[in-house]
C-alpha cells in the first residue's frame, strides 16, 4: 500500500480540522518506494524465498539447460551471427543472482490450493488479507471506536448489488484460505518468482487488472519491455502478461521476471511456435512440454493454455464474421486440422497439471474461440469451449492446481451477463478473467474505452480480473503512453465494479477525493486520484499559477461565482439564522410536511 | 448522412467481390460537405425557413432590442471602454443576414408537439424519419429483395433487450409524429434557428449526444468557441449547449447559432446572473423573462431551466458530501434562501411555457440537485427534484411545449437503473437527458471514461440523450482535442447502447467494419470508424509504410503468423478436402454427435 497524507480542512472562521491519511492499494512493489535504489541489471530482492523454503517441500535442482532455440536461434553460431549483425549481444543475458531452480520434492504439490485444502494458512494468504483490507477496520472505527462526524461522512457506503457473491465485511486470512481451497480464488505465485508480492484473484476480492506487454516479430526491444513493465505496475497493473513473439523470448522474460513485483503470465504456445519456425503443424507435445518446464523454472506465475479448442469446434468458426481471432486458438485450430487429431493440450491435460503442481504455476485456461466481433458474440463455438473449460477446471483441481478461466472478447452490453452466469455455473465459480469485453466494433483507436464499458459491467457481475486493452488495440503495438492509458482506464473499470458489487473498502477513496474536491484542496484531490500527474497537468493547463491550486474556485466558473461555494453559503446561512446543519434538515422536512397538509395530502399534483 | 465507399473483397484465387457502400449518420451539416464553401462571417443557409413560413402560423416582428447588458456591459460607454482596452471591438457583432425575428401569430402555438397532436406530419418529422433509417430497408433487402450471402452476413443482428421501449422495425414519419405527440420524443427546432437540421431525441430512436462549449469568466474567446462548435459536429455531436459566462454572451451565442447545423441549448439563468453582476439574490422574474425572450428570438432550441429546485429541498443538501454542484441549481438555491420564497422559475412555470410555445423552444428541465459525488447518489434531494420535474413536464405538455428531463451526475453502476425507472414513471416517458453518470469519483483527468461507462448503461436502459464529459471535467476548460475525445467517447457510449437496446440499424456498421478488419481492408476499416484520423495515425505509428495498409497482416503478430489468416486457412482447408463452408458446420456437428454417443451420452464429463 501507499499512504496519502492530506491537508486539513480550513473553515471560514480560520479554524482547521485535520484529515486522516488514506491508504491506497499499490502494485509498484519496491520500485514505488522512494527509499529503494534498485537496479534492473540485478533484479528485485527475493523477498518471498524464505517463506517458500520454510515449508520444506521444495528442493534446489539444476534445472533445464537454456538453449539457443529458446531465444529463436537454431544454434550458438546463428545467435552469434545475429549479435554481430546488431553490433551487440542480441540476447542481453540477464546478469543477476538467479541461477538455481526450485521444484517440488518428489510426491509433493507446492500450490497454494494444496496448502489451503490442508487447512494451512500460508504467509502468502496472510499478506493478501492485509493487502485487501487496507486498514478497513480503523477506517470504520472498528478498532478505535471513532464516531466523529468527519469519520462518519467518509464511512458512508452504498450497499452493493453483488449478484450472489459472498463478499465479507472483513477479509481474514482464514477467508482467503477458504476461498483458495474451494477454487473460488487464486494466488498466482510460482516458487521460482520470489520477487513477486502475493495478490489474490477472485470474485469476493477487489477486482484486478492485467496488462499485456511483449516484443513482437515486428518491433520493440527488451529494454522497452522492461520499462513498460515498470510503467504498468506504477499505474496499478495487478498482473502482467509477457506476450513476446519472435526472437529473444527467453531473455526478455528473464529480465521481466527478475524485476517484476507482480505475477507474470505467458502463453507458452507462442514460444513453442517460434521453436518450430512459425509452423503450427510441426508442434509436438514433447516440444511444448519442454517449453512449459523452461518457463515454470524461470518463474512464470500463470500459463494461458488453449486446451478447450477442440477439433469439433473448429468448423463452427468458418461461418463467423471474424473467424478465430485468438492467436493461441488459431495455432491450435490449425494443428487440429493439419493432423485431424484432438488438440494435444486437451489430451495431455493431466500431464500439464502435474508440471504446474510442481512449481505452483496457475492455469489461465484460454478462450481460443472468443468472439472477435459483435456479430460473433456468445455463439456455439465460444460457449462450446467455455463448457470444456469447466471440465478442464475440475481436472486441474483434482491435482490441486489453481485455475482461472479466460473470457471474451467482443460482446454487446445486453449479452455480457450471460457470459458470467454460464461461466459461474459451468466452471464452478473458478475466477473469470476477461478481455474487455468490447461493446462495439466501430471505434478503433478508442478500444480501451469500448472495452472499459464492458469490463466494468462484467466486473460488477462477478469477473475477478480484467485484461486491459490499450488505445492501439487492433492497430499497433502500445507505447508507454498507451500502457498508462490502458492501465488507468482499467483501474477505473475495476474500481467502478468494486463500488457496484459493494466491496467494503471501495467507497472510502471516492469519499475522500470528493471531500477534497468540495473543499478546494486541489493537491489532495490530485494525490488521491488514479493519475495525479495528469490531473495536475490538466488543471494547470487552464490555471497554471501556483496560487490556483489553493484557490477557492475552479477554472470552470471562475472566481466570482462557483456552485461549490454556494453550498458553503447554504450551510453558513442556515447557521446564521440559528439553524444548526442537523436542524436544517428537520426544518426542511417540516416545511414539506406543511405543504403536504396544505395541498390536501397530495404531493406534487 | 454520409456514404462510405468500400473496396472489394479480394479472394485468394485473385477474384473480387464488391462491398456495398455504407451510410453513416452525420451531424456536421453543410460544414461536412466538401462542395460547400461557407463562411462563418455569413452563417449557414437558412434551409428550414421555407417549411416554417409555409405553415402560415408565424409572423416577422421587430423583436427585442439588443442591449449592452446582454453582453455584460452596463452601457455603450462601458462596452466602448472595454473595446479600447482590448484594441478591437470586444463584441465582434455578427455581420450576417440575420435581422428580423419570427414569432407565433397571436393565439398560435408553433411547436412540433402541437402539430403532432393535431395529426400533422411536418417536413421536420419526415426529415427525421429518413435520417434515423439510414437506408435500413435496402440494407435488409426489404426494398430490392437481396438475398446473397454477403448481404446476409452483414444483416445479422442480435435481438436487443429494450427494457420496455417500443423500437419499431422501421422509423416511419407517422411513428415520429406519434412519438412527438405523446411526449416520448422531441424535435428541438426553434423557428429562429432555420440553419439547424431536424433531429429527434427519444428512447425509441438512436441515442444522441450533447456537447458543451462556452467561453468562461476565466478564459477563451468567441472565435475559439465557434471553432469548437464546428469541431464538435464534425465528430458527431447531435446537439450543442452554449454555457458561456462572463462577457459577450449574446454575441458568442449569435455566432454559434448562425453557424450551427444542430440544435443549440442554453442555461438562460447564466446570462441573467451576469446581468445582475453575479449576485443571485438580485435576480427577478422580469429580468429572467426578458432574457428568455432575448434567447428565444435569437434561435436557441432548448432551455435548461432549474424549476425543480424548491425551497424545501435546499436544506437537504447541507449534509451532502458535495452539496449542490449544478451551477444553475446553486444559483436558484441561493435565491430561494435569500428571499425565503419559492423558486420563481417554479412559480412562473406556466408563463415560461407560454413564451417557449411561441418560438418552439423545448424544455430541458434541469436537475439542479444532481449528485456531485458517489456518496450523494440517489438521495432525497435528487429524487425530490425528479418528482417535481414530472409535474413540470405535465404542465408544459398542457401548452404543447416539448420537454426533456435532465439527470445525474455521479452514480455507482448498480444504482443507475433506478434513476431510469423512476424517471420513466414520474416523468411519463418524457426523454431523459443525463450527464454521464460518472461511476466513480477517483479519476479526474479521465472522467470522459468514468462517465462513458455510466452513459452507455443508462442509454441502454432508456436514456434518449447523453451529455458528454471531457477529460478536463472537474479540472479545467476543454480545448479542441478534449472536445474530440469527449465526443468520440460519447459516440461509443451511445452506439453501445443502440446495440444493446436493439435499434434495427445499429449493428450494420459494426458488421461492415469487422468484415473489413478481417479481410485486411485497412482503409475501409479506418473510414468506417468513429475517428478515421486517429485509427489511421495509430496504425501508422507502428507500420508507417504505405504498403502496410494493404498488407495481409497487422502490427501485432507480424507477417509470419496471424490469427486472422488462420481462419482463411480453416476455410481453404475445408474447401480443399471437398467440404464446402456450409458443409463444414454439419461435419463438425456429426463429429460432435459421434463423440456424444461414444461417451455414453454425457457431454463434457
Amino acid at each position: 500500500m501507499r499512504e496519502v497524507s492530506l491537508s486539513p480542512t480550513r473553515h471560514a472562521d480560520g479554524t482547521e480540522t485535520p484529515n486522516d491519511p488514506i491508504r491506497i492499494y499499490d502494485t509498484s512493489g519496491p520500485w514505488g518506494d522512494p527509499s529503494f535504489h534498485g537496479d534492473c541489471e540485478k533484479g528485485l530482492p527475493r523477498s518471498r524465498e524464505a517463506w517458500i523454503m520454510e515449508r520444506g517441500d521444495v528442493e534446489w535442482i539444476e534445472g533445464r539447460q537454456v538453449k539457443p532455440i529458446d531465444d529463436g536461434y537454431l544454434s550458438e553460431v546463428h545467435a552469434d551471427k545475429a549479435a554481430t549483425a546488431n553490433g551487440r549481444n542480441p540476447l542481453r543475458v540477464f546478469n543477476g543472482t538467479h541461477g538455481r531452480v526450485l521444484r517440488a520434492k518428489p510426491g509433493c504439490r507446492v500450490t497454494q490450493m494444496h496448502y489451503a485444502r490442508k487447512g494451512i494458512i500460508t504467509p502468502e494468504m496472510e499478506y493478501v488479507a492485509i493487502r485487501e483490507n487496507m486498514r478497513l477496520q480503523s477506517i470504520r472505527g472498528d478498532a478505535d471506536g471513532r464516531t466523529d462526524a468527519a469519520a462518519n461522512s467518509l464511512q458512508h457506503q452504498h450497499p452493493g448489488q453483488a449478484w450472489g457473491a459472498a463478499i465479507p465485511r472483513e477479509i481474514t486470512p482464514e477467508f482467503v484460505r477458504s476461498e483458495v481451497a474451494r477454487g473460488r480464488a487464486i494466488i498466482p505465485c510460482n516458487i521460482n518468482h520470489p520477487e513477486s508480492e502475493p495478490m489474490i484473484i477472485g470474485r469476493n476480492f477487489l477486482v484486478k487488472i492485467n496488462t499485456n506487454i511483449g516484443n513482437s516479430a515486428v518491433t520493440s526491444s527488451i529494454e522497452e519491455e522492461v520499462e513498460k513493465m515498470r510503467w504498468s505496475v506504477r499505474w496499478g497493473g495487478d498482473t502482467l502478461m509477457d506476450l513476446s513473439t519472435g526472437k529473444n523470448i527467453h531473455q526478455t522474460r528473464e529480465w521481466i521476471l527478475r524485476n517484476c513485483p507482480v505475477p507474470v503470465g505467458t502463453v507458452p504456445i507462442y514460444q513453442a511456435l517460434e521453436k518450430v519456425g512459425g509452423r503450427p503443424e510441426e508442434l509436438t507435445w514433447d516440444l511444448f512440454r519442454d517449453t512449459l518446464v523452461e518457463q515454470a523454472e524461470q518463474g512464470v506465475d500463470y500459463f494461458t493454455i488453449h486446451a478447450g479448442v477442440l477439433l469439433r469446434f473448429v468448423p463452427k468458426t468458418a461461418q463467423r464474421m471474424t473467424g478465430i481471432v485468438s492467436r493461441g486458438g488459431a495455432i491450435m485450430a490449425k494443428w487440429c486440422l493439419a493432423h485431424h487429431q484432438e488438440n494435444f493440450l486437451y489430451t495431455h491435460w493431466d500431464d500439464i497439471c502435474e508440471i504446474l503442481a510442481a512449481y505452483d504455476v496457475a492455469f489461465s485456461i484460454g478462450d481460443g474461440l472468443r468472439p472477435g466481433s459483435i456479430s460473433d458474440a456468445n455463439d456455439e463455438a465460444q460457449y462450446g469451449e467455455l463448457m470444456v473449460q469447466g471440465e478442464l477446471t475440475t481436472r486441474a483441481w483434482a491435482q490441486d492446481v489453481q485455475v482461472m478461466n479466460e473470457g471474451p472478447g467482443h460482446v454487446p452490453m445486453h449479452m455480457i451477463q450471460d457470459n458470467m452466469v454460464k461461466q459461474l455455473e459451468w466452471c464452478h465459480e473458478a475466477p473469470f478473467y476477461t478481455l474487455g469485453p468490447l461493446t462495439t466494433d466501430i471505434a478503433p483507436g478508442y478500444d480501451h474505452i469500448t472495452s472499459a464499458i464492458g469490463a466494468a459491467m462484467i466486473g460488477w457481475y462477478g469477473t475477478a480480473m480484467l485484461c486491459y486493452v490499450t488505445p492501439k488495440e487492433h492497430l499497433g503495438l502500445p507505447d508507454k503512453e498507451d500502457v498508462r492509458n490502458g492501465v488507468v482506464t482499467y483501474k477505473i473499470a475495476a474500481h467502478a465494479a468494486d463500488l457496484a458489487k459493494g466491496h467494503p473498502a471501495a467507497q472510502w477513496r471516492d469519499n475522500a477525493l470528493s471531500k477534497a474536491r468540495f473543499e478546494f484542496r486541489w493537491e489532495d484531490q490530485f494525490n488521491l486520484s488514479l493519475d495525479p500527474d495528469r490531473a495536475r497537468s490538466y488543471h494547470d493547463a487552464t490555471l497554471p499559477q501556483e496560487g490556483a491550486k489553493v484557490a477557492h474556485f475552479c477554472s470552470m466558473c471562475g472566481p466570482s461565482f462557483c456552485s461549490m461555494k454556494i453550498t458553503e453559503d447554504v450551510r453558513r446561512f442556515a447557521k446564521e439564522r440559528g439553524i444548526a446543519e442537523e436542524e436544517a434538515l428537520k426544518v426542511g422536512m417540516q416545511e414539506r410536511s406543511d405543504a403536504f397538509r396544505e395541498t390536501g395530502g397530495e404531493l406534487y399534483q
